[in-house]
Parts: structure tokens; C-alpha cells; sequence
């Protein structure tokens, strides 16, 4: 479907599997009927490293946050960490003390069971806000799924850590540094309630390098911003979103230099905007991913500004899904962004693998061929292009389009 | 459908007619064919008073504003108006000078039909942006309504201004100052593209009162932010967005000390209210009216926020389309909407004429009645109350939910 590949920097190449293809990583799955009615996919998943980690995360900005993350927010003051236990169909948020207390005891069960000690298990969930998670389901899951762990199941954990997606979102990559290769595995959840900041739902991303925990949490946070910051499925922003960037040292390569680190931190920002693209193409309810591209703005804010609001207006999305190449939305969007743009001269262009279609140009609609266009939007991945010729900077927003099936999934999503 | 009387405060009462119930108004109304296929309503109005009217206007806060804005904006600085004509189907935005030409030569047209001077004339334009206006059309309209014009075509003038709107969107007052009796008129379109600031698409009010220009921009002002301010349909602010209240004098009554101004105040802010319930009760699509209360915040901003920021949830929308009480998504709007809220000790209410149930309760979910809260839910006008016990401050913001129906309108509009 997305098909990012092409762009892959010289320096690193995609290795088959997920969180576990670096040294050292191990991960389960098992269906504990988190969420009773649908067994289709396992609901619980332990991702576990031999050895102690550096890590670094960033957690929902929203006020309204799970129990898991108050819990999350505390553990990464460690530094460290060796487990992340991951449950779906419930987000443990809107559950006040006892949430927090069902964290806890979850958090301390996969201690026991690992043995390791107080505060090196991170939990996550996500699922349905405002009912209580269902602890002795998921303690019972966590004793089937400790003494099978396996270098195997990362793509099984993918699938587990899924509500609504339809395709499981994992990568694997490895990089060659100046000490040898490192290697490093991704998996995400995204789907709905998708919104700047954060907007991944839940990302985890694994490495068998050595580095520092501030160092990954800054490279982490500036991948963010390139990629899920620039991320909307539905304007929601979630109360459970969590990312992680984790690395074991497994591989003995160490970042010696500047080198080392510019190279590591382009294979995470790629992977990170390789899972913006695949959450945004798998929307809910979705049928098309649309990358807005705004260039040529005085300030990267600007840009960033005006390719969100475009990638997130509800009117665009809904064109979109018609097909129809209504470039007046676009530019609407561009103008209550709340950047400094300057629609009078600006040219806008939608393309895709059909082809591309100038719509406006110098402040103008253009006489296009609505027949090019409307083949331009039939194909499932859609590129919007506004050059405003006021500066120097640009960004890139991912989004998708607004679908009748999107207001179905959501009309009865907790029933 | 919506009903709103009750509330009206004892020193007004609503009288028969729209626009044209104040003295000293008329208007017309014709079908042109500005967006050709559609003959099934008038697309051209124009709405005239024998006086020359103070008058305050609120324009559109989108940088990609359309040309009859631009036009509004200057011809406001002259404080005084004597007309005002309005065509549907079109936005004439994002048509460069060509738009901003043509506006003028509609606005020149009118005052030379009207036997006006230059600049008595405002113009006002709403629908596809993109578009050239059909200038051609619009001059043969103003001909066959100038000598029309009549105090009995209020209506058809608030059903010409309407564009996806399923019902036409007028009102008429009477209030008694120390002076004697005046009205006030009051018309309206709405439907898509609603979202602050402005959210009205088109509003006009008039008046037969006499006041200056500088304390009806005042008054309009202030009734926006407590009404159209907080309404959004879609997230989406438009690029047309005008309102306008005009006075005439007519009647010989002055706004003489503060009671008057007072209770003029009262009825503007009363009259916007309607229309934004009702615009948000017809927004595109929609089955519901979501009326959104937060209450007990430190700040009237952080109400407001919050309060919009649950009204323009899309997956609330969504729920409340699907009739799941799905206060989970409430709080998570309330928690990114940017306001100092406090979710920990919050409670929330969901009601409609069919009853009421807690869904939280000091911050955590209640076991409620699902059948009672579908019934709720089942109801066209519903209202969600959340409480936080923070503060004094409350707001109240207008939405309507999130339909299968407006995907489809949205998908095909240009064409």
C-alpha cells in the first residue's frame, strides 16, 4: 500500500522482521480477552531485552492520560529498562486510583515473572477509555506468554498492540556505524484518534546499539517532530499515546562520533516517518493517505503549521474521499492555520502515481483537467504540493481521507 | 426542531417575519442560476433599508478571505450602509483581483438600480470557492429584484442567502426601551465549513433602532463570542464568513441610558444564540445538536477552550451519531484542549428531553443505565455537561454530530 522504500538513505538497509531483529530482544503474544467479544487477534504482548537498556520516550500531551502513562512518566526518570508489557481493547484511562494500582500490579507480575527488579517494566494499553482493566486476565496471559518468549514473536506483539488497525505496522533496518552494525526494529499502533502531540498511539522502537539514554530521548523527540507531530487522522489527540526508543548494547557498537549519531538518528527519523505514513494510510476507515507538503514559508513553524491544518481539514478529507480536486478547501485550510501565509501567490499541485495537476497558480484556480484529476485521486496515495514563495522553509503532514466507514467504526466503537 | 423560546427573557418577545420586520426595511429575492444545475431555490438577495443604517460588521479571520470581504472590510470603515445583496452558490474566493473587480462592479450595479452613492452597498458571497463569479447572471438578477422590492420578501431573501441548508434560518423580535417599542430582524446561513472565528457564514441583523455605528460593532462583537464563537460544525473556518447588524432609526427610539443598552445588548446576544443553535442543529448532515457545558473552571478561556474543544471532537461526534454514551472521548477532549482543566475530580451529564444520566462521577466512570443513555442519545437535541470544580467560570458551545450524510455531501460539492 505505502510504499516508502525508494527513499531509503544508502547508508542502512530494511532487514526482515520487527522489534526483535536486533541482538539480544525477545517478545510474546497471547489472547487474554481484554476486550471479550473479539478474538481475532492476540490482545497482550511482553517485549523483554537480555540485557538492561538505555531508553528514552515521550507520552500524550493531552490532560486526560491513562494510568499507564502517570506510571510510564515515573519509570523513565530510571533511564533504564528491560520489559514493556502492552495490553489492547483497554486503555486503563479514565479509571483514577484503581487504574493506577492495575498498572502497578501489572507492572510488578511481569517483574516476578522476568525476574527483574521494582520499575523495570514499562505498561502500556490502549483500547476502550473509562472501564477497568481486566488484571486477572492479563496476569494469567503474562504466565503463558514469560516462559515462551521468543526472538520469533515480534510480529506476533505487532498484531497484539492493534485495536482497529488493519495491517500490523513493524520494520526492521540495519546500519553500518564506524564500530560495525547496528540494527534496529519498529512496531506501531495507530489507526484513530491520531492528532499532533503525540500522535502515535503507541510506537516502540528497539536497537541493539549502545548510546545514552538522553541522547536517545532527544533524537526520539526531534524524530517526532518531523514525523508523528505531523501526523492527524482525526483531530483527536489520544490520552494513552506512548513512544519508546530503546537500546541493549547487544551489538557492542557503540556512537563513537558526530558521524555516527547524524547517521543513527536519520535511520530512526526515517523509521519514524515510515510509521507516520503507514498509521495515516491506515486511518480508520480510510482509502487514501495524503502527504501535504507545504513549501516555501518564512518559517519552518509556518510550514508545519499550514501543512497540519490542511492534512486535518475535515472538508479536504471528505473531497478527497469523493475525489474531487477541490483546491478552495486546501487553500481554506492554509488560511485559518494560524500561520503567516500569504495565499495571493500561491501554487498548489495534486499528485500521485497517476499523474500530477496543477490547480492553482499565483493566487488563482487554474483550468485543469478534472478527468486527470479525478484518476490522480482515484490512486491510494495522494500528494498535495502549495508553494507560497515567501521563504525558505517546508514541511510535510500525513493524513488521510474522511470516510462514511470511518463514522461507522466510531459510532459504536465501545459498545 | 430546535426549540429555544423558553428562554426568552420577559422584556422581548418574538414577532412574525425575519429581515424586513423592522421598519423601514425591504427585500428581494430571485433565481439566477449562479451554481446552474440547482434550480430548486432563489440564489440572489438584497436586503434594503429607506434609511441610511449604522452598522457593524465581524468578517472572516481566514488569510485566504474571499473578495466580497475584502470589499466588506473597506466599505465598513464609512460606518454607514443602506443595502446589502447576497448570492449563494458561489464564493467568489480565490479569484484574485478578477473577484475583487467583480464585486465591485455587483456593488456598483445595485447602488445605480438603487439610486445610492458609492460605497452604501455591501455584497456578500457564499458557496464553491474557485469559481469566477457569473457577474452576468447577478446584474439580470438585481434588475428584476430592485423594483420588487418589498417588506413581505424577508423570507425569501433568508432562503435565497442558504446553500446546503435544510431549513432557512430567520427570526424577528420586539423590545420595549424607554423610548417606545423596536425590532429587531435577524437572518442566517450556515451548514458547513462552521467552525470559530467567525462561524457564522452569513448572518444579518437589523434593526429600527437608533444607535451609532461604533456601539453596534461593540454589541456584535460581544454576542459572537458567546454564540457564533462557539459553534463549530466541521473544524473548518470559512473564507466568507460575515455578519452584520445594521439600524436604521426608524422607529425614532434611541438606545437613551444603560437599562436600554442593556437589554438591547440582551436580545443581539439572545438572537445569535438562536441562530448558532440552529445553524449547528442544521449543520451538514447532522441528526443532533450537541449543546456542550463546562463548567466550574478557573477562567472564562478555559471554558470556552474546553467547551469547544468537546464540541468539535470528531469521534465524540461520531459516538454521539452512533447514540454511545462514549464519555471517555469527552474527557480526552477536555483534557487536549489546551485549558488549565483538572480531570481528576470532574463529573459529566448527559441529557435530552428523554432524561438524564452520570457518566463520571468525581473523575471516574459511574455504572449508568446503557438503555436510558441510548433513549438520551436517541433525542435530536442533546446536551453534555461537564463539571470540574475548579472554578467559577462556565461557557457554553453548540455542535451537531459526525453523519455518514456529511462524508457524502462533502465528497461531491464542487461538482
Amino acid at each position: 500500500m505505502v510504499n516508502n522504500d525508494k527513499l531509503i538513505p544508502a547508508e542502512f538497509s530494511r532487514i526482515d522482521g520487527g522489534v526483535t531483529a536486533p541482538l539480544g530482544y525477545s517478545a510474546g503474544a497471547v489472547y487474554v480477552g481484554v476486550k471479550s467479544r473479539k478474538k481475532h487477534k492476540p490482545d497482550l504482548a511482553v517485549l523483554y531485552s537480555e540485557r538492561e537498556c538505555a531508553c528514552g520516550a515521550l507520552f500524550t500531551t493531552n490532560r486526560f492520560c491513562a494510568a499507564p502513562v502517570l506510571l510510564g512518566r515515573e519509570l523513565l526518570k530510571r533511564g533504564r529498562t528491560r520489559a514493556i508489557v502492552v495490553n489492547s481493547g483497554n486503555a486503563n484511562a479514565g479509571t483514577g486510583e484503581r487504574g493506577l494500582r492495575d498498572a502497578r500490579t501489572v507492572e510488578a507480575e511481569a517483574e516476578h515473572l522476568l525476574g527483574l527488579g521494582e520499575g523495570e517494566v514499562f505498561v502500556c494499553s490502549t483500547g476502550v477509555i473509562g472501564e477497568y482493566l481486566p488484571v486477572d486476565k492479563i496476569l494469567g496471559g503474562l504466565k503463558l506468554i514469560v516462559p515462551e518468549l521468543s526472538r520469533d514473536k515480534g510480529s506476533d506483539a505487532a498484531w497484539a498492540i492493534c485495536t482497529t488497525d488493519r495491517t500490523r505496522k513493524e520494520a526492521a533496518y540495519e546500519l553500518r556505524l564506524s564500530g560495525g552494525a547496528v540494527r534496529i526494529g519498529v512496531m506501531a499502533k495507530g489507526s484513530g484518534m491520531i492528532h499532533p502531540n503525540m500522535a502515535t498511539m503507541l510506537l516502540y522502537i528497539t536497537s541493539d546499539v549502545e548510546a545514552e539514554s538522553a541522547v536517545l530521548q532527544k533524537m526520539l523527540a526531534d524524530a517526532a517532530d518531523n514525523s508523528f507531530h505531523m501526523l492527524t487522522v482525526d483531530g483527536d489527540t489520544s490520552t494513552n499515546d506512548s513512544a519508546f526508543l530503546i537500546a541493549n548494547g547487544a551489538s557492542g557498537v557503540r556512537l563513537e562520533n558526530e558521524a555516527d549519531r547524524a547517521a543513527f538518528y536519520a535511520l530512526i527519523e526515517y523509521a519514524c516517518i515510515d510509521m507516520a505514513r503507514r498509521i495515516a494510510s491506515d486511518g480508520e476507515g480510510s482509502t487514501h493517505l495524503i502527504e501535504v507538503r507545504a513549501e516555501e514559508l518564512p518559517t519552518l513553524r509556518d510550514a508545519r503549521l499550514t501543512a497540519r491544518s490542511i492534512a486535518g481539514s475535515t472538508l479536504f478529507k471528505a473531497a478527497v474521499n469523493g475525489r474531487d480536486a477541490n483546491w478552495g478547501r486546501i487553500m481554506a485550510a492554509a488560511g485559518y492555520s494560524g500561520a503567516d501565509v500569504d495565499p495571493a501567490h500561491a501554487d498548489c499541485v495534486i499528485s500521485s502515481a497517476a499523474g500530477e495537476v496543477q490547480v492553482m497558480r499565483d493566487g488563482f484556480g487554474t483550468a485543469f483537467d478534472e478527468t486527470l484529476a479525478t484518476a490522480i485521486l482515484s490512486e491510494h496515495d495522494v500528494t498535495v504540493t502549495v508553494r507560497f514563495h515567501q521563504g525558505c522553509a517546508a514541511a510535510t503532514a500525513w493524513g488521510c481521507d474522511l470516510t462514511r466507514e470511518y463514522v461507522r467504526l466510531n459510532g459504536d466503537y465501545r459498545t
